[in-house]
């Protein structure tokens, strides 16, 4: 016999698409019915940890989440408005809680990080437009950043949020400038520094707020790639600030962020990215304000689906080598993420935007590419 | 001797590197020496009108604004302040006070715009990329906006503020969809139906805030170019929620829009554009709200300097021709309206956006182009 809580499910399914018990790839098998509770009392983070836990299975998580995501409705769980809220009134990404992401995951270990990512380690959206496969994407995207800031050579650079230094190292050696990288991974300075050998490449383990002291001469450009997620609403106006401060008058800040409705996901928040934020227009536009022009938007949040699924293919293939440092409830964990991510973006509601900033805007202006 | 508003005046001119009485075609030559009290206690509204009663002189004004707006500085004028304000609490573009800038700008005399525009009267910036003249220009900047549409044959666009239906005209010949267009100036509708003749194009007198009544079938895209200026903060979200609801769900909608801080000038709301607003990007972006995405934003500002310098040629050699219909002081304000803004584009403190947004999403992604 059905619950109350078990119809209300299967009726929201439904709406979907998805059929419990299916036999569609995104139809969902369900092997305790406690899952049905635990989904509606606890929202997205109930229905995220009972897919860690076993409670069901899904061929194509990836299509389940684009059926779910297409159907445009805000998410009114409890525990997404309780986050927002206090992401309002108190500063989840202090300098001292940020360092909780660095550790919990961009510091989880680079065995995963090798065997999932393009051979460069970048670790943002790729550009797909003219690439076959996921190193072509990213050194697509690398050239485009390259040449949406016109490098020149003898310039010199700061990344924030440099990664394994990818921007670094490509931005070097291709276009002859210097780069300072800011990062507060320790493992990805260890790696970074390593592979960006020989270089004029300097990454540093510092935060964005602590960059000014140590580097106090302005750059010619500045870059952050896949940052500005962490940064959060209550840093983002001092974040413009920085960047401003750290930027010659001439010089353009180029920010390659994830766009949303400015929410918080319970799920993505407890187990993929304490502290993640993805900001909305409106916060992107308000924090710049009147510190900087708008010179070029760009969005190819569908080339983030792409990425995503690039990555779970070979984060899949590289499971029997990475099996003997992570257990089986990570690796259903890591694939929810990947894969609810690329519906996601599949369904377009998130975007992926690059955004061209000076300060003063360029003299004779800002010729934009694609 | 000199006085302490004459002191002033050519101290804040002096920051400018401007020499009153120097021989740089930049420099400015008093006739009355009124103007300095004019200038300082009516701010730029003082002095457009001392320019237009000929007390004073420029060779190269266009180059004097660049110089002056190249300073960066806010204007403190009390005027500016009070409509800005103004325009925070009262609507000064509703439907009735909106007919004023049609009558008194747009209904001035096709002869003008005749003289003035490119061969098809295209009254926005154009698109100087690749062009040589101003003629390409407007065909490049109209082929732009159908490309970045992907208009294909059959479709039906409405175009907001369509002018003499350059757009219309253009899309409706080179991409065989059919348009209906909307402007509040009856000159327009008059010239442009002829313009637009044995073509699938409607061109209405209509409020934008009229349309549904009139076509309550939604488009398959909207335009809207060099419009939005005149729509007014109070009505910017008004404006989107009715270009939402003409709108397919998978449909595009183009903004061609001047941007700016935000503010409103008082000589250019007095004499050239009464209600005129120039929107600041978090207008833009608040206003669009959840209705919309963000597919691509394009700024070509320094692209209406060159459009502007064109005009002013063309309007100056037709002078002979349009003297008998107006006056000398009509000649003065106009080179003053188009110099200006000519020197404000230069200086990159005033910008030209193209915005494309979607609903939904586009499936797959925008693809977008420069």
């Amino acid at each position: 016999m059905q619950g109350p809580f078990e119809r209300q499910a299967k009726t929201m399914l439904r709406k979907a698409g998805i059929e419990v018990g299916g036999t569609r790839p995104y139809d969902i098998a369900v092997h305790d019915s406690r899952l049905y509770r635990r989904a509606l009392l606890h929202g997205s983070r109930g229905l995220g940890e009972a897919y860690m836990d076993g409670w069901w299975d899904c061929e194509a998580l990836d299509e389940l989440f684009y059926r779910i995501r297409a159907q445009r409705k805000e998410s009114k769980d409890p525990r997404r408005m309780a986050l927002w809220f206090t992401s309002k009134v108190s500063n989840l990404q202090s300098i001292e809680l940020s360092r909780e992401v660095a550790e919990r995951h961009y510091d989880r270990g680079n065995d995963l990080f090798i065997a999932m990512l393009d051979r460069r380690l970048t670790y943002t959206c790729g550009y797909w437009k003219e690439a076959a496969n996921l190193n072509e994407a990213q050194e697509n995207k690398l050239k485009l950043v390259c040449d949406k800031l016109a490098l020149r050579a003898g310039q010199r650079v700061l990344d924030i949020g440099c990664g394994f230094g990818s921007f670094a190292k490509y931005a070097a050696e291709q276009y002859g400038v210097s780069v300072v990288g800011v990062t507060i991974s320790k493992e990805q300075v260890v790696l970074g520094r390593k592979l960006c050998a020989g270089l004029p490449v300097e990454l540093c383990l510092l935060d964005y707020r602590e960059v000014r002291e140590k580097y106090p001469e302005p750059f010619d450009h500045i870059v952050s790639l896949g940052m500005f997620e962490h940064v959060g609403r209550k840093n983002h106006a001092l974040f413009m600030g920085e960047v401003a401060t750290l930027l010659k008058d001439e010089g353009l800040f180029f920010l390659q962020s994830i766009g949303g409705s400015g929410g918080i996901n319970p799920w993505i928040n407890k187990y993929v990215f304490p502290g993640g934020q993805i900001p909305s227009a409106e916060h992107i536009v308000q924090a710049a304000g009147r510190r900087f022009i708008i010179e070029d938007w760009h969005n190819f949040g569908a080339d983030y689906d792409t990425t995503l699924m690039a990555w779970h293919r070979n984060f899949v293939e590289a499971w029997e080598k990475l099996q003997s440092s992570y257990d089986e409830r990570f690796k259903r964990m890591w694939c929810y993420f990947l894969l609810s991510c690329a519906g996601s973006f599949r369904a377009r509601r998130n975007q992926l935007w690059q955004i061209v900033f000076s300060k003063h805007g360029v003299p004779g202006g800002y010729r934009s590419i694609r």
